[in-house]
């Protein structure tokens, strides 16, 4: 592979109403907004130095336009684009200049219709990570990963391993063997990009890093007296999947996201993947809680990278399941 | 009044097998072991000076014997054996050195069935406070409260209030007027006891202090790592109610603890009672959470002073009622 | 005693900038500001349900007018001015509308110099418990307690335990059986006042009560990112003494709070107070680490209530000592 | 660069009581030890899949026999054997089988002196991350970095960067625009080793990486009431370089650890390097608090590869430097 995909970087999310959105996450969770104008609220963590890794797009429809990785160089993206016109995925280049405080990106609809985009350059920013006394509600500190579900986990899994040089630290596995879901990752952590069985392309969530348990607690009470108790949808709990602390909420136009601490450092290369029995209660909660079913079956749509229309959704391969202790 | 009921004190429980207890209160969460033979176990937190705040005994069947109030001195008990005598309730000596470690103590009854036990002296042990070397799992510090269902709750309320002298430091109120549970204390904080309209008089839960809201989490982490997954019936979150940090546990024999970090000083005299409405969704968890079906309906049976057989349980005065967004 | 003595409830400190105090006690410190004048702020913690704790008065010079305690009733009072004219100390009232948010208030020079006051009535407020929206900086919760230096420890000690009603729950005793500070509390935690030999009567720290704490971790790295780093005087650490969580801070008139998280219940008659040797090197800081000098040396003067004058500092009864682990 | 050093993997200390050592860091830290004989303690952390991190060896003189580092391939040392040979620095291997647990290592004292060790196997074992009711003491996760004084950081930092791959996260300069320290990494945080212009070379400190802040207070409980009140050197307290949550221990061989929680993620390639001014008193402890003078001076000598002397410790080549703040 003669391309380097650093990370998970950024996701575009049309939202329907900027200011009810200003208010849930800058003014409540307390991302710090770089910058804004009538049609745009740029988002980011306390620690980046990238100039955003949360886009908010003011459109009729709350759907997700890209979800967007940070690779290593301009002529990756070349390689890249070579890669996927290849495998039969039409690419699409947005120039420099064209998206604010952007380099070039590399857009493509993935195997499973994921709009994914790819790019080398952002503006960056001051990092705030010492500027304590800006931190309020989750202090969240950056993005950490995506998760999706799509029709047929196994074939993302393939690609996104053989193809974009992903590894896997933690996996879910069906009595039969087929693979469930699955966490991949580039960076050094548990995953930059999860895959689970279901109905799709759709984004399940994004995932953002906070410092610590409190924060997400502290998060919870902030939300709770700020009228946004309903916003919170699971959570908080310890995933027995990649051990982290998690709080599940959804934003004012039902996007999911999540509030993560915890996991674990997978530097190493004779690091085996953890497996999991789909039918281990603790996978989903090391606590043995259950998720609403909300969690199971909702999610956000994605867009064509090409048509700008919605993609199409398509039943899992692997029947529904949910665990029976949901029940 | 010329006596002055300290704090909740003791509770005890029969259990049907010590040593399924033990491996619950002692290996798993924490509690300190001061003594046990073949038919009891006696448990303390790590900042209580007397001898155990829990007292396990070997039953047949798990109910609730006593629950334990210290007061001043040996003329306490004389005075409130005699206001218990003059309101109609009959009460029963236990004489110093016939329950170990401990001094006289005074049984009885209550309007609502509840079985009260009053004594001035107990065995003074090691304090643990900081012996940081023995804190494991919940790192448990003191008993903090009672919680029982009893069918009255208005008459319950009036009685410990005007009798025993204790203030309400919140209430949950029905649309119409009723006091549908109460939180009163004698020490300062949110409550010794709390009483919630149910059928009744059933103990509902015994809460124990712990230092922290990460002491919770963890002694979750630890449960699921020893198998305790299913002991865990509700929460973490926190409680509108008492602002505290709670987390819910059901000990082998279904006995029902809380854990729980926070609440207020309530040492002032004017301070004013709060008041919930029974509709109020944040009442019962401020983020919104519900409880499960079996927080509201399962309790422990409590016995009879005198004939030690278990109290007849009666029906609620008020309408059976769960707050329509448990549903 | 026909009085009753509740809390350490305010105190009056008298600084020389109002703008500055404002900035470090509410903009960093996140104490909440009732209300304010010209020549006054008026601050209060997220639990208080009374109007103030720290009165904070422009002046000239930064020294202590009052250390304040909250009694149950206007009878008190009157019982409270007999007290003290019988044992000699002139008294001084200060009628209802006098002070803004008091009612009538008894003030006098303690034994050691110290001016008291003492009120049953202060407006009421809201409650911020539960607003976390609003929880900043140190997330402080109430006043605690008052740290004293004076010239005769044991004098002290014995006024306020047999006239006043005070309870020790901990004391340091020289290696010749003398008294050298001690710890002293109505409500149940381990103090109201604290008394430590030294040149007096001054102020050594107002105790503020905090949630927990990653709370005072969270103020320091506040207070460096706000150009504070030089207000830190010691800690973070534990004290030996309670048990405490605490963090020692200089105001920007020199005065010194504490941030105060942990201690333990008070409740019961049969708690036997905590002795410590002077010498025992975990008593200031259980971990062992050394306070600075000035710790040691700096503290704030008080004034009279007669004369409005600062009262003369007299040297201690007990020698200067300074334990050798701190050279 | 043909080879692919993975991260900071394994220290091998000289300790002179075994027993000493295992009643520090097993049962007072919770260092899991893995295994044992009458010569050798092998140590890991809780998220460790890889058989130890820490191997403390029996012998008369507390020094350090190697810094080891793990590569991703047999094929990585051996061209990291052509390098080091190449650049004049004469090599060894140890193979397969004559070190325990252990696939065939290379050894070499770098350009400063300091005795590396490079191996890509070493056996795995149960990660605990989830045994969480084996948590005790600090819960330590992982080893995280070296910490290394040398007389001449500027050649082992541009040794460290062009030579081996390894990138600058953050470095102090003196006000001539010399490199004084230099933080340098591999995995996706602040560093793997640093280098801190000192006499050497000598081992500063080995990192280990907790879970959170609270854990290095409860570190520190736990040590004092343990009798280690003495072996906390410095902190808790927050670094301003590295923004970590930072304690420092001295070891029963006065070997220093530092235990360690917080950094950020250094995945990108265009995050710019933190530069810090050596007399920025936020420095060294972001609250603004000295450090001890020991935690400057003292640190533990070197063996040579190939004698087993230890390597001659040599003055640095920037004059000796302590912040004026530290006076």
């Amino acid at each position: 592979m003669d391309y380097n995909v650093i990370r998970c970087a950024r996701a575009i999310l049309h939202v329907t109403n900027l200011e009810a959105s200003r208010r849930f996450y800058v003014d409540t969770l307390g991302f710090i907004e770089t910058e804004s104008d009538e049609e745009h609220i740029f988002l980011r963590g306390l620690e980046e130095h990238n100039h955003h890794s949360l886009l908010l797009k003011k459109s009729d429809k709350p759907v997700v336009e890209a979800l967007g990785y940070k690779v290593s160089s301009e002529h990756d993206l070349e390689a890249l684009a070579l890669l996927f016109e290849k495998e039969g995925y039409p690419t699409k280049w947005i120039e420099k200049g064209e998206q604010h405080a952007m380099g070039r990106a590399l857009r493509v609809n993935d195997l499973s219709g994921l709009p994914l985009e790819f790019f080398a350059e952002m503006d960056t920013v001051d990092r705030l990570l010492q500027r304590y006394d800006l931190y309020k509600g989750s202090r969240m500190q950056r993005i950490d990963h995506f998760n999706c579900a799509v029709p047929d986990v196994e074939a993302a899994y393939d690609f996104y391993k053989e193809k974009l040089g992903f590894a896997c630290s933690e996996y879910t596995e069906t009595s039969e063997g087929s693979i469930w879901a699955a966490w991949l990752h580039r960076k050094q952590n548990v995953h930059d990009v999860a895959f689970m069985n279901g109905k799709g392309p759709r984004l399940h969530h994004i995932g953002f890093w906070l410092p610590d348990q409190l924060s997400l607690i502290h998060t919870c009470d902030v939300l709770a007296a700020s009228g946004y108790g309903e916003s919170i949808e699971r959570g908080p709990g310890r995933h027995g999947l990649s051990n982290a602390f998690f709080l599940y909420l959804r934003d004012p136009d039902g996007h999911r996201i999540e509030l993560y601490s915890g996991d674990y450092l997978t530097s190493d290369p004779d690091f085996e993947p953890i497996r999991w029995d789909i039918n281990d209660p603790m996978r989903q909660t090391f606590w043995g809680h259950a998720a609403p079913d909300k969690w199971f079956t909702e999610a956000s749509s994605v867009l064509h990278v090409h048509t700008g229309k919605e993609v199409p959704i398509q039943a899992a391969k692997l029947k529904q399941h949910k665990p029976t202790f949901v029940i």
